[in-house]
């Protein structure tokens, strides 16, 4: 008997049909003798719903009743998931964040898990009933409210609920068949990715890979928790995200490829900060400045310095753009730079594979295939794993393209493309 | 400063610019100098959505899930709520059922309160804050689940937050400008009251008086809690339901008036089980089967006896009807009855008037008044400051209207009726 967390997206409950498919396949998992836990997020754009009536009714609604009113929708979907099973003559519960043990701490709409205490989960399972959890909420024990954990919460509650409960394998359903060499919509030859580091699967997440949130890949890692990205809609066999040093969960001998998979996103901007004086510390400066408007800066050039002076480029969020560029701006005199710009026309693309270890000649082979097609690096980064380079945004897909072919990730054939966006 | 609880039901935060202009109502309660605690339903039909995707998804919904779903739809009202109070720079704070420390048995769909510790509750009004707590909804110690209270359920738990917060005034805000002599819709010269004792507005609420449940009055008598019906709409007073033991509450000295209200409805069946061994206890067996039904009996009428065999009918709510027919039908060798038969065409019609029990003659009045508009009289039931009667379906109307003139009840200019039930 093994314990396996199931989690639901928000488009495999979006209506009483696919509540009733998704409850279907629970009850085969449980009848194949396993025990099962789910998690579940809201019904379909039931959360946007929630945040347009908010927003009409105030123009900047308070956290703590934000995160009170978006609990509602796992709410609904997570009682209609239960009641659908138990219809089918299989015992279910469902359990809200609170219920299920899922402790944050009290920040509202990002809140950070602090500690999983499963006991209602774990007593569901004993008398042999299915436990459903709403996914993307907890509960603080310091402010005694409910909170929520943002981006990518519901993958990160079932990684969590997984590890807690030491489960066998936390399965996450989603609308595309598993994670690909690289995104199947914009290169067809992309091929689904049967077995796949969390090294590497971390990696592929930080770098734009949409199918798995980074949060839950690193809580996995951190954890041990054995990942499978699966279709909701197919019963094929998905992704499997392991650990190496534990083995393949189905004991399967898997070569280290050299590149596993490529990324790619253009959320980012750069910004230039130009004529810094290139003395020692100044660098310091400008990124102390940066690092208090909570932006994440990802890669980081610094030009060689002429006369005295040198430009410093770095990337963060899109979205985070204008305020980095103010926060600089209110600090010029005391930095002392001269031009300040932003060019949000980039687009980032990383190339991933734990063989790069041992492999030598993977950067040469990259940027040469880039030349070849005359794409243009403007900035590079590499971990021990990962080299990520930065082009214009409107060479990006074709740059994927060509990665894709120079390290002979292509498929024979071109993979099934579902409609929505693999969230 | 006087603490007032204020609940607003389901038509009154039905969409953002209802919420808005309930929000506006309870920031000007609390800046005139109150504590507020609000008690609010889910937003418009969304109970009934909730209801159908339940139905969408299972035959017969489970009761603990079916509780977990529709618990969401006071969420989702006091949460947006709370926030648009917020956004008007007032403090606010949602609560729960269970974070209000509204206590029940586990009885999923009709739970009943048992406690009431509404130590939050407190502490937000101790921070200046106004408290919103979610109506309908409790938690189950014994379970340790979620439960709500069925019908009525939201004017309860006002009832019940005022009574354990010693609160000066429950305030219930409705789509009618309070309780009238009579339904409005039927009698258009009916007059509003503007003071009724809790008794009175017992027996009313019993008898089929829609602006106050049952429960939630006698839950307001036994506690001591003095209600205020008012309208939503308009800022005008409504009516004050008080115990005349302790005084109204605005020390205005109200004469007892004979008759206070009629109240009618359609929604009894009155059942005839004919040919009945006039034998001792027979009736008690019979009753004892149909108490077995949970259906709620009101009056009960036995013929003079012929030949040994005697006729009884009762009436009970038309939705059990047919479950009290079968329940007998399964034991007529047992009872030995002859006839059994059941009329759906009736309507109940009573006067309700504390005044009753110091005056003579108003029964007779009311006979009277029924036999000159050619109005036939089927049954008869009487409390202390009631009297009811069954008459048929079709004449409900007219007969209510002749009693409200019998009775002086009649206004001199008829009175506003706005959209909507009265709930």
């Amino acid at each position: 008997m093994a314990l396996i967390v199931q989690k639901f997206g928000g488009s495999s409950v979006a209506d009483a049909e696919s509540i009733q498919r998704v409850a279907r396949r629970i009850v085969e998992t449980h009848e194949a003798g396993n025990e099962v836990v789910v998690v579940v997020s809201a019904m379909g754009d039931s959360t946007d719903e929630l945040l347009d009536l908010a927003s009409e009714c105030t123009a900047s609604p308070a956290p703590r009743e934000l995160d009170m009113l978006l609990t509602a929708g796992e709410r609904i979907s997570m009682a209609l998931l239960a009641m659908t099973i138990k219809g089918m003559d299989v015992d279910a519960f469902s359990f809200t964040g609170s219920q299920a043990g899922m402790i944050t701490t009290p920040d509202h709409g990002s809140a950070k898990i602090v500690d999983v205490t499963p006991g209602r989960v774990r007593e569901a399972l004993d008398k042999g009933a299915v436990a459903i959890v709403a996914g993307f909420q907890g509960f603080s024990r310091d402010s005694r409210d409910i909170t929520t954990l943002g981006r990518g919460g519901s993958d990160t509650t079932a990684v969590a609920l997984a590890a807690a409960l030491n489960a066998d394998v936390c399965e996450i359903y989603t609308d595309v068949d598993g994670v690909f060499t690289t995104d199947p919509r914009m290169v067809p030859l992309a091929r689904k990715i049967d077995s796949i580091t969390a090294e590497e699967m971390l990696e592929l997440a930080a770098s734009g890979a949409k199918v798995l949130h980074l949060r839950a890949v690193e809580y996995a890692r951190r954890h041990g928790v054995v990942l499978h990205v699966r279709s909701s809609f197919t019963g094929e066999e998905g992704t499997i995200v392991y650990d190496p040093a534990k083995g393949h969960p189905k004991g399967v001998q898997v070569e280290e490829s050299v590149i596993t998979g490529i990324a790619a996103e253009k959320s980012e901007a750069k910004i230039t900060v130009g004529g810094v004086p290139d003395v020692p510390g100044k660098a310091a400066q400008i990124f102390e400045v940066v690092a208090k408007t909570d932006a994440n800066i990802d890669i980081i050039v610094q030009n060689i310095s002429e006369e005295g002076r040198t430009d410093i480029s770095f990337t963060v969020p899109v979205t985070d753009g204008e305020r980095v560029l103010a926060a600089l701006e209110a600090e010029r005199e005391a930095l002392g730079f001269g031009r300040l710009k932003m060019d949000d026309q980039i687009a980032k693309i990383a190339v991933v594979g734990a063989g790069m270890r041992t492999s030598t000649g993977v950067s040469a082979q990259l940027f040469r295939a880039l030349y070849d097609a005359g794409i243009n690096i403007e900035m590079i980064s590499t971990s021990e794993i990962r080299i990520s380079v930065v082009t214009r945004a409107d060479r990006m897909e074709e740059a994927v393209r060509v990665l894709h072919t120079a390290f002979g990730l292509d498929a024979e054939d071109e993979a099934t493309v579902y409609a929505g966006t693999g969230r």
